[in-house]
């Protein structure tokens, strides 16, 4: 299996996901602010691997840094804060930057060499817990598809988007090995094209099926009877069931209602958001200009046309069939089992 | 006006779609074969436009032929199926086709000099007329527009697409000259990208304002209530009112059921097929793999992985609020106003 990120002397070792699928790239990040602009550059992306890796991050400010007090817990916040900065939308971020926080609290009476110690083992912990979580994701999810099962995904929920094995595509890989699928139709996802890039690649390694679509081709494709199920990650998931995703999973569901389709979301607890009621309170985060103007470098159109680049949409949960956790299934109204599980969590 | 195609000293000069907007570079075609070859590669393109350029290629092929009587006959057949083999959905094609025979036959009698005149000036008719009937549609499908319009549209059904003014963005011309749009929303349009590079630089040209999304955006745009009509244009209409068009617009127009927002076919009475009852005797054309898997040149994704890629879809008249013709618009259900027209037209 392919490692998205390691630790290693003081650096964390990043796989370039932009230099996907040409060339395999590991970038070394020294400095906090090295995979900070990793994250934001798109480099690292996927919403649990994005807090797992801003765990990293911090864990490496502390790597060698002497201070105390005070002074340490300042200089904690602010380097909490600056990874908080990077992206809004995936509340994984904030999850794990969390987790990381109560270690620091925790172990705030111990030197600095072993509260740096701590960090790192709490930023190796959620990566292996966040790959335990895939695993189970997908076990929990395979029993949603029958034998000959042709599904729709769009973006990358897969290894690449994660610590490893991927929340929708581990639903998918469950399944594979069960010999459930027939095809995955893989969306391309433009502007930022993970589809064609990243999932492509990741089922052709895994030798599982796929057809690869533009996003326009999801609803005709539906209209065939070609596509039995949608399953798609997310970004965050608010109390109600409502859901950020990348930008066009709103499509998709919508499309998959009208079609009579299922359309599963499958994500860690990590990617829900306790805090809020529903999806309008999810910040969207909407990127340059650039990534819809251009391909590779090369201009498609008008160079200074005007864009709209909403990076995510929210679906609401009543276009949801279920949502798939690590710890089950459950199904619409969202809201009393994700309340339980909330307050197990607590 | 940017003339698509222009016929001069026995050469069709053509301009080449595939280089816009970077470049404005106009092909010399002097031999039928070259005209074919530049419809089946897309350097020209929009229904209304590949039957007038076939109709051009057709006279083409007679200037300076000297054979007479059966010889001839076999001749124009095999000149005609040549033409008629380069792209199976827009049947503008077949109606553009039939009218060079109509006038091919109704002047057997003459001398080939004259029978190539004739069927040059018969190409030159189409020409002019669709300009007319694009103006007339422009003018009729501006009323269904209030002022302050936001209009999405997706691949281009515009002046590029036609021998000029645009059937959608024809509608949308005449909407601007009254000061009613506020918006285009222009879909990438996804493979050959139709949307960002020929009705983004159109409407730029035309200081109609407009907004750049990928296909994958259009849901989301709608539920933002940011999209007040959708108007497309079509590559065949089965006389029940379903809708060939571009791929993707299937998807638009569930989307815009869902949202509750019109969806208008903007298209000449040529692009009706009179012979078939609905959408699923249409032929679909599928074009190559290499469309999706790269652009520009540039691969994106794994170069051997598999690609669905039909380059038009079906929207079944029950999505279309209304289809606006030169002679009018018509509202559901279609069939018997639809009827008329037809009979009208024998």
């Amino acid at each position: 299996m392919i490692r998205n990120l390691y630790y290693e002397e003081q650096a964390l070792m990043i796989l370039n996901q932009n230099c996907l699928p040409e060339e395999l790239v590991y970038e070394r990040c020294e400095r906090p602010e090295e995979v900070v602009a990793a994250i934001k550059g798109l480099k690292v992306r996927g919403a649990p691997l994005i807090g797992v890796t801003a765990a990293f991050g911090l864990a490496m400010a502390f790597s060698g840094y002497s201070g105390t007090g005070e002074a340490r817990d300042v200089y904690f916040s602010r380097m909490k804060e600056l990874f908080a900065a990077t992206r809004p939308t995936a509340v994984n971020l904030f999850w794990a930057l969390e987790r990381m926080e109560r270690v620091y609290r925790e172990n705030h009476h111990l030197s600095p060499e072993e509260l740096a110690r701590r960090l790192c083992q709490e930023a190796q912990n959620l990566y292996k817990e966040d790959i335990r979580v895939n695993e189970a994701i997908g076990e929990q999810g395979q029993e949603l598809l029958g034998e000959g099962s042709r599904v729709m995904t769009i973006c990358n929920a897969g290894a690449l988007a994660t610590c490893g094995y991927g929340t929708a595509l581990g639903v998918i890989r469950s399944a594979a090995r069960r010999n459930k699928i027939e095809m995955v139709w893989a969306c391309e996802t433009r502007p930022v094209l993970q589809g064609s890039r990243l999932t492509v690649w990741e089922l052709w390694q895994d030798k599982i099926p796929v057809t690869l679509l533009t996003d326009n081709m999801a609803g005709y494709t539906m209209s065939l009877g070609k596509v039995d199920a949608v399953i798609t990650g997310a970004d965050r998931i608010a109390t109600n069931g409502d859901t950020a995703n990348k930008i066009g999973t709103y499509s998709l569901a919508v499309l998959a209602k009208y079609h009579g389709i299922p359309f599963y979301v499958a994500a860690p607890l990590s990617t829900f958001d306790w805090n809020i009621k529903q999806g309008g309170e999810i910040p969207i985060e909407e990127r340059s200009a650039e990534e819809v103007r251009t391909i590779k470098g090369s201009c498609l159109t008008v160079p200074v046309v005007d864009v709209f680049n909403p990076a995510f949409d929210i679906t609401p949960e009543h276009l949801i069939t279920a949502i798939i956790c690590e710890k089950g299934i459950i199904r619409p109204p969202f809201g009393a089992a994700i309340k339980i599980w909330g307050r197990e969590g607590e």
